[in-house]
């Protein structure tokens, strides 16, 4: 099954992904919908209701615009450094622990938006797999961990490297509002067999600049959620973003940033693919104008 | 104006202090509170209704269930490192950038609850100003941000230094469930003069330990909201821990940090204190219970 969060006149809904489209279902998002103890029941009562009304109520593909795949997770944690690979080929040493930090709701973006950052000339590009939470995890094990994976989407933690090292903390540069893109669908755990090794990739206007398996992963997803439900409770909705392999743009000799117009694209096999285009603002541009005035911006 | 939020046999409400106590309003929390534009009003035809009723509804203070003053703010950011006393007696210079790292919403805890923390032994204490904020700020100035305040708590920023250092990034350490506390009471902003100085105190168990002036604050509340605001839109009900003054426990030689059974003791003068004792529970002790059936737990 693959669930999708759309953008409607009136805000924002779950759908759930059929031939001819998306299917709204009855939730602000599928965070929201993963909620529901019988999620699955409503998804089924809406698939019937189109069925018997010969499809109505069906957003084409073309017209949906695709919110974050989960527009308000309570938590969203990224782990840094966590590609075998990538570690040993930078000479660093396997880590105990997973490099955790966190992001806003608010960072998330759509699957197709246009990402747009300001004050920011070393903008880079993180392409990962992320894990969509669907139980509530408390002190849990990795069987109950790997048992509340809802399902998996493809995320790019893009990053803003100037402001993440201006400090020893990486918030700033990693929390820029609407910057990471998180999509286009959830595709739920039950279509892959237990522990599945994804192929993911990443490219500048369609230059392959990542790419790695998951496989790879010190901490895997399960071990993420359930390392992390050790300290803190992971809910439904929440997300797990789980690290890049190599091949950043800050990597690279010399190091390469995104340029305003360039596109950006993240695709995992099995799980879809994201396309944004970035638009960088300078600095001394800023403005006062309050978020909720903004919505004329080009996406 | 002194605003709260309270645990119900319903949830919980916002609520505004009046003489004999809480008068419960139409919120579920503080920060919903802030969030409607009429919030004003919504508490002064409360308090008409109360004096109509010769003050039916109030909670008496002992009767009180403080939750964290705000429940449920989209971000929590803390910043570190911002004494000037504190870095210039480190031998550290002043810092061009604030160093800001997030708690999560859950991280939260109320004025009075006992603090549970499984599986470290390096529990240490950070008392520090909190502000709420009242107004959606994007790309603010300082003189926008120092209008968006809506007021003023008390905070303290329980740190698991043991898991704080685990890695380079020190979420994991500062994110556990419940383990800042944050109230009693929001203390309106128009109760003081613009760029107010606050006199803030920790206690462990009666013991001075830690003292500071927000005067000599790096960045003070107006110029790290503005700050944040150039790359996170802040919202109404969001907080913004401001840092901590010298005295912390991993500071001191030997260091020292929290046992079980300790009181700990925050105090700003004219906002009130927060009053938290510690239980330790060692990491053994696990358990997959989920958190919605903990709710039996001793506060």
């Amino acid at each position: 099954m693959k669930l999708a969060t759309l953008r409607t006149s009136k805000g924002t809904t779950a759908a759930v992904v059929v031939d001819s489209g998306f299917l709204p279902l009855e939730a602000d998002d599928a965070g929201a919908l993963l909620a529901q103890v019988n999620w699955r029941e409503t998804v089924e009562a809406a698939l019937d209701t189109m069925a018997a009304g010969h499809g109505a109520g069906v957003v084409a593909e073309a017209e949906a615009d695709l919110a974050p795949a989960v527009t308000r997770p309570g938590k969203v944690v990224c782990c840094g450094l966590n590609y075998t690979e990538h570690i040993l080929e930078m000479g660093r040493e396997l880590p105990e622990y997973p490099t955790l930090f966190a992001k806003f709701a608010d960072s998330l973006t759509g699957a197709n938006d246009r990402i747009t950052v300001q004050g920011s000339d070393r903008v880079d590009w993180e392409a990962e797999l992320a894990v969509v939470v669907g139980k509530e995890l408390h002190h849990a094990n990795e069987a109950e961990a790997a048992e509340a994976i809802a399902g998996y989407c493809v995320a790019n933690d893009v990053s803003m490297r100037d402001w993440q090292n201006r400090t020893l903390q990486w918030l700033q540069g990693k929390a820029f509002d609407d910057s990471t893109p998180l999509g286009p669908v959830i595709v739920t755990a039950d279509e892959f067999e237990a522990n599945p090794n994804f192929s993911l990739r990443g490219y500048v206007n369609g230059e392959l600049v990542q790419s790695g398996e998951t496989s790879t992963l010190v901490f895997g997803p399960a071990s993420l959620l359930a390392y992390i439900s050790t300290f803190a409770t992971l809910r439904p909705g929440d997300v797990v973003l789980t690290g890049t392999p190599g091949g950043v743009g800050s990597g690279m000799k010399p190091p390469r940033f995104l340029a305003d117009g360039d596109v950006l694209t993240t695709e995992i096999d099995g799980l879809g693919r994201l396309e944004n285009t970035i638009t960088l603002i300078p600095a001394a541009a800023t403005s006062s104008q309050p978020a909720s005035e903004r919505q004329g911006e080009p996406r």
